[in-house]
């Protein structure tokens, strides 16, 4: 059994990587390959939190695996994560398990991935401004998905809560300077959109976090938070001027996303506002963008496939590079 | 995370610290207080096997955790196991991984103290003469359960196959030995049957394995392979002559084993044959063995929570005396 740590997983797998690992999953996904069961959950005692077991089988590539994750809000202040999180691999020759990868860096890792496959699919290549909405712990990875598949010049940040902004600029200022990006402190949502040509919004906002009207034509959008039913950070005017929705996984964001399940049941619009999977797309099934004005939206609330295909590339790399450790039970 | 290898786990935990763990796991299963969903399967490709998530949390002792199996039957030719398992235990705390487990010594252990703890709830102290039906992988542990809970001056092996007999009596000549018991390779069922006070079947037979007419007044029987409901190890007529079976799940019992749901749906008896849990026996809930006369049998399939409750146990042990790797991620 091959263990992989944070650090190993990064010495190994870029951001690039895991880009094509997520467009690998989701090909694999609309292909029909996948098999993702409704994920287990318990309640921990005394309400300290929630363990989620979410298992896949990934065809195409014939990997089984589990992502195992607890939520434990009181972990922040042991100093420990809050979302702690461990995936399984399991061998396709044998039934083994094959490798134990720390979860929390891959979770970051696929999920930034999804809006950097989605930005590349999708955004104008000329985009040169960014506006990033959030700056919780998957803030940074998003930073660095979008900066990875679109040079831009500039990407504003802003959250509810400015000293978190400032906070967030200045830890991750040389992250943005690696690209030869600016990294700006918006000091309101206005002021972050207003000429944005790619949004990522990764926040748990219950109310949309930008004006929809405020978004410039030909802007690609990427809705990466919410992902509950009563979660709301996408403006639904936004979705109604863009008029087709991209999705990661069309049944998941149908049963878990607020962002288009409010606005569907209020009858702003109905299901056909999806334009199709990623993975379609990736296919060729459906058409990207079709011109320079329009606005693209991608919406994901993630699955376990991106787990397992992502686990499966980051044990190829790490396995051809020698790295990590091995154990025998 | 705890890294527990199968060398580790026998250095630490003995067959009656496993006998000890299993009857907390019934007497919280009884109680209500855990909860096993539907295990999760996945067909490998190619027709090699089969993945199973099982996952489970135990309320009492408040631990969640999961046993990842698989059945590749083509392992025996590459000289692994061919139902590889592990089994994680997450801390009750902070969610984290606690502990990744051997799950295969795990298994059989926690399996072999279902037969043990019956044999000890329900059998004739004064029991002397052993009966084991089946010498496959679970065999030995069986032995050892029986064993460790009555003196029994005698053990009567058998199997379909002589071969396999003759080996199993060779291997574990030095173990019985160890409890001063004499074991012996039976030339017939009937010969392994006859005068036997505690019996134990541990195969995987679509047919009785014994005859259930030659069955002596006051024997105790274990039913512990026949897990699928085309098995069928126990002799229906030995069911009737008991009358009451006493189970590890009543659910699970119901949903999987032949041993029961043949007879009852060809009408032999109902579902009122079943006396009750492991549990509720441990709990003073319901009677035990009533007379020296009276035959006793218990039928286990197994679930999830013995096995969180046993990694539980393990884990307490091998901290407790410095045993086992430990890995940061």
């Amino acid at each position: 059994m091959l263990i992989l740590s944070r650090s190993e997983i990064l010495s190994v797998f870029s951001m690039r990587d895991a880009i094509e690992a997520d467009k690998r999953a989701f090909i694999l996904h609309s292909q029909g390959k996948c098999r993702v069961p409704l994920r287990i959950n318990f309640d921990a005692a005394e309400g300290r939190g929630q363990y989620l077991f979410m298992p896949a089988y990934a065809g195409g590539i014939e990997r089984a695996g589990i992502k195992i994750v607890s939520v434990f809000p009181g972990n922040g202040a042991r100093g420990i994560p809050v979302v702690p999180a461990t995936v399984i691999l399991l061998d396709g020759e044998t039934g083994e398990v094959a490798a134990l990868i720390e979860g929390t860096t891959l979770t970051q890792m696929r999920t930034a991935a999804i809006a950097g496959a989605a930005t590349e699919l999708l955004s104008r290549p000329e985009s040169s401004v960014g506006a990033l909405f959030g700056t919780g712990g998957q803030a940074p990875a998003q930073l660095e998905a979008i900066l990875t598949v679109r040079n831009l010049k500039e990407v504003r940040v802003f959250d509810v809560a400015s000293e978190r902004v400032r906070a967030f600029v200045e830890a991750n200022a040389s992250l943005a300077g690696r690209f030869g990006t600016r990294l700006v402190a918006a000091r309101s949502s206005d002021e972050a959109v207003d000429g944005a040509d790619v949004i990522t919004a990764v926040t748990t906002s219950a109310r949309p976090v930008f004006d929809g009207g405020r978004v410039k034509p030909g802007a690609h959008i990427n809705g990466i938070g919410a992902y509950t039913p009563a979660m709301e950070e996408l403006p639904p005017e936004v979705l109604e001027r863009a008029g087709r929705v991209y999705v990661d996984n069309r049944e998941a964001v149908l049963a878990e996303a607020g962002d288009l399940m409010t606005p569907i049941r209020e009858g702003r619009f109905g299901e056909e506002i999806i334009a199709g999977e990623l993975g379609q797309l990736l296919l060729g099934e459906i058409d990207g963008r079709r011109n320079d004005e329009e606005i693209t939206v991608m919406k994901t609330v993630g699955f376990a496939t991106l787990d397992v295909v992502t686990a499966y590339e980051i044990v190829a790399k790490a396995e051809a590079a020698g790295v990590g450790s091995r154990i025998s039970l």
